[in-house]
This record gives structure tokens, C-alpha cells and sequence, in this order.
């Protein structure tokens, strides 16, 4: 029987903070519960509103399931704007 | 061939947002890939230098491979001193 496979966005903005937990994070996420997402807001800003919805008020964020976790501190998602 | 372990620990301090991030952050990293040791600041005070040293400002943080990561904020590392 196979676990269900949980959704997991990645929003960042391409700064050095980003990149590093990126790097250090989004690839630590064990593969086989859950499906990674990576969205560069800077570059896909039509998804701000999306990221914002799901409670996301700075980069780098990872949400899981749902929930907004901000991983140290890159920007503000209104400075993206 | 396998691959090395690589160290992560979860510092926290039993709050809300510790435990949230816990539950969503300490058990989604990959096993395959990651060692994950939880430490409670609140009732180990004597490994509060140890996570300072690492770089950690505010639990709940994760250090992965001795780089500090901030996830949301619960409370301030001198304020469990």
C-alpha cells in the first residue's frame, strides 16, 4: 500500500538567503511523502496571490500541507509587488 | 554503495510554533538522507551554548549541516536562558 503523496511549495525570490535553504531544504524532503514545488515569485508573479492565500508574508517559505513556514529571512512578499 | 548520513537538529522549546514545525519539518526530511535529533532548550539548558554556537537566534530553528534555519518564530534564544 502506498502512502499519499502530501504537497509541498517551495516560494522564493532568487536572493543568496533563498538559494541556500532551497539547497538545504527543499531537497532534504523526503521524496517519498511528499512532491516538491519550487516557484521563484520573482519570476512567476502570477502566483503571488497564491502564495500570499496560503499565509506566505516573506521568502524564503516553505508550505506543507497547507501551512506557511518561513525559513529565515529574504524578503518581504510586498517588496515582490 | 551508501550514502553518508548527514546531521540535522531541531531545536525547540515546547511552544505552539515549535511543535507545529516539529511535526510538519522533523519528519519530513528524508531518512535516507538525514540523522534528525529533537532538542527541547526548555529541559536541556546545557546544550543552549551548543545551539548558540551553531548560530541559532530563535527556536524553532533546524541546523542541517551546521547552517543555522530560522522557521517562523516562537521565541528568542535569551529568553530561555
Amino acid at each position: 500500500m502506498e502512502a499519499t503523496m502530501k504537497k509541498a511549495t517551495f516560494y522564493h525570490a532568487g536572493c543568496p538567503v533563498c538559494v541556500e535553504a532551497e539547497q538545504q531544504f527543499a531537497s532534504a524532503l523526503d521524496p517519498k511523502m511528499y512532491e516538491v514545488e519550487v516557484v521563484h515569485l520573482g519570476e512567476s508573479r502570477s502566483r503571488l496571490d497564491e502564495a500570499e492565500g496560503a499565509g506566505v508574508k516573506s521568502v524564503p517559505a516553505l508550505v506543507v500541507d497547507g501551512i506557511p513556514f518561513h525559513i529565515n529571512h529574504g524578503a518581504d512578499l510586498s517588496d515582490l509587488r
